[in-house]
């Protein structure tokens, strides 16, 4: 999508070396845009487990790149096997609980371990980096076709600008390019569709009022950044049309697990008898478990990033304290939104109601990974 | 209640000087604990406007002393009738829609106008403003005596500490003393019972991780903070036994408004089969209007609320920016709470269900201003 009036992804082979690869360094977006450039497997995984980059799309192809980079170092290495492993191992760590990163990482391993030579294990992960990047791209601009219609037919129906509330970042920052919630908004606007997007602020993070907003910002596409607290009262008010959401992991029946706070939206919109989807590729869709609320384990981060809110003082990057010195915090990373209250799922392959009949219709070949 | 380890009341006669009244400013909490001393009508007006003091109850009172300094500087003039009506005017205008101060100042309008010299009109003041605090601090005693049956048996039931989620600050830094959603907690607390409060941040001015964690912290009372987006993963977990909230105002039929953000919690707490409650004075009682989402207007307040945090750096008061510079935000202080998802309604005179038929039982006078 559009950074000052340029195209950019979140990662692609530096133009100048194609042995280089280069990312958006997101940590201090929206007020520092800084472009990195990284040359080794060390400096990927720092910048994934410091998350320059985030957001399970996009790491994975990160992780994928990460790989062709170990190739090239095995090569130089005395035992190519050896050193290539001990990358996939290190790429793996980063972030142990995302699964399309321990894919894309198993992905190469196979593929490059199968060639005959150094020379060729560097080509096959070169090809195959660029193949994974170009599938998560496609994925993301066939859930924006997919979500387009949902979109199309509010606004006819309404006759003003469609008002979509969105939570977290689900844009294209977290993937290649196009995003997964923000992939149908953007359709969207290309299609010519009138559009308001209401930005979820997404505490403790920000990642809403951080980068979603930037994101939609740079593409010219309206907003207006609230409070987390602010969704009930928008749509008790008639003021919002649909709600895209991501999902980090999708249970076979439907549970979506997704940033802390998207269940609190689940309900307010069901109340409201307002639209709620969350947009996901299917890589995200667990096949072992039914119940997202018994089953997900919900990771627990540091309590300092709700003491604490992170922003800019004069384009400088300050934290300001915002309880008493001695409150302690909690900070559960996501929540669960139970099938029941979503309107449906729009995935790669189009839109599915949020139940296993539904999922299985699209996906007939998925499985639980012992079957 | 305590601060550090000392009890005080957010607003008292200076012990010192009984013409000047003192106020905790609340400004910088918890950073900055300040004790202001108020000396005129126009640092009382500037102390309400400026939100040195706040919440409705606290700001009744606010105005009902800044009455009284009103009639000494009445006294001091040459038309004692003219200048208290001006003073009136002035303090009614520091937060329009507010009717506790509005109600306070018209009751000693009354009560000192009907006095034959300037001197009495001193004495009348004086014994009202003491009256006005001492009611409005044995109300919100009353609404902790009557909520205390509901954590005892709650703590009974369960056999280990109970859970209570509160949002904003509806605590005693918003009235006199016990405060109206922490006077069943503080009363809990002294009749024994094992407490934990979660905290709700309650963005975007924070109250409850800058003002409720403090008060709680300064009690002894265990807390944890908790972003706005929490509350839904705690009660789908079994973590929130019960919820109390304040209100800003009810409609005749249980709707409550209170800070933006309670209608997702209430939310929450319905479809987890959690109990809660809203805890208010009488007084916040609207007998004009029986629905709450269509009838109040919501107050919309500066954006800059949302797209900066204020918080402490090394003690200083710093805000952040959070969103990118040329995103707009929007900031809705209050959202309506639907009648239906209330457990109950506590009150000054005991617990009532959230409808007219409940509220009538206990306020049997109560009637349309047109009545």
């Amino acid at each position: 999508m559009q950074v000052n009036g340029k195209h950019y992804r979140t990662i692609w082979r530096s133009a100048e070396d194609p042995t280089r690869i280069s990312i958006i360094d997101q940590r201090n977006l929206p007020h520092q845009f800084v472009i990195e450039t990284i040359d080794s497997v060390e400096e990927m995984a720092r910048a994934i487990s410091e998350m320059h980059i985030r957001g399970a799309v996009a790491i994975g192809v990160a992780a994928a790149f990460g790989m062709e980079l170990a190739a090239r170092e095995a090569a130089a290495s005395s035992d190519f096997a050896t050193s290539f492993a001990d990358s996939a191992t290190r790429l793996k760590n980063t972030r142990p609980t995302a699964v399309n990163l321990q894919w894309a990482v198993d992905r190469q391993l196979d593929h490059v371990l199968a060639r005959t030579s150094a020379d060729e294990g560097i080509e096959a992960a070169m090809t195959l980096a660029d193949k994974i990047a170009s599938e998560e791209l496609d994925r993301c601009r066939q859930m924006g076709q997919h979500g387009l219609p949902l979109l199309q037919s509010l606004a006819d129906r309404k006759g003003r600008p469609v008002n979509i509330l969105t939570h977290c970042n689900a844009g294209w920052l977290a993937c290649v390019d196009y995003g997964t919630a923000t992939a149908p908004i953007y359709a969207a606007q290309e299609a010519g569709i009138a559009l308001h997007v209401w930005v979820d602020e997404t505490r403790p993070r920000n990642q809403g009022a951080r980068l979603t907003a930037w994101e939609l910002g740079q593409q010219g596409v309206p907003h207006t950044v609230v409070c987390d607290n602010t969704g009930g009262h928008l749509m008790q008010q008639g003021m919002v049309d649909i709600v895209l959401v991501g999902s980090d992991r999708t249970s076979y029946c439907g549970d979506v697990a997704n940033k802390i706070g998207t269940y609190l939206k689940a309900l307010a919109a069901y109340d409201n008898e307002i639209p709620f989807y969350a947009v996901l590729p299917s890589s995200t869709i667990d096949w072992d478990h039914p119940d997202g609320i018994k089953d997900f384990p919900i990771e627990q981060r540091d309590q300092g990033e709700v003491r604490y809110a992170r922003g800019a003082v004069d384009g400088e990057l300050r934290e300001v304290l915002l309880c008493p010195a001695d409150s302690g915090a909690a900070n559960y990373a996501f929540d669960v939104t139970p099938a029941r209250l979503l309107s449906g799922l729009i995935s790669e392959r189009g839109i599915c109601s949020a139940t296993e009949e539904g999922i299985r219709s699209l996906y007939p070949e998925g499985r639980h990974a012992g079957s």
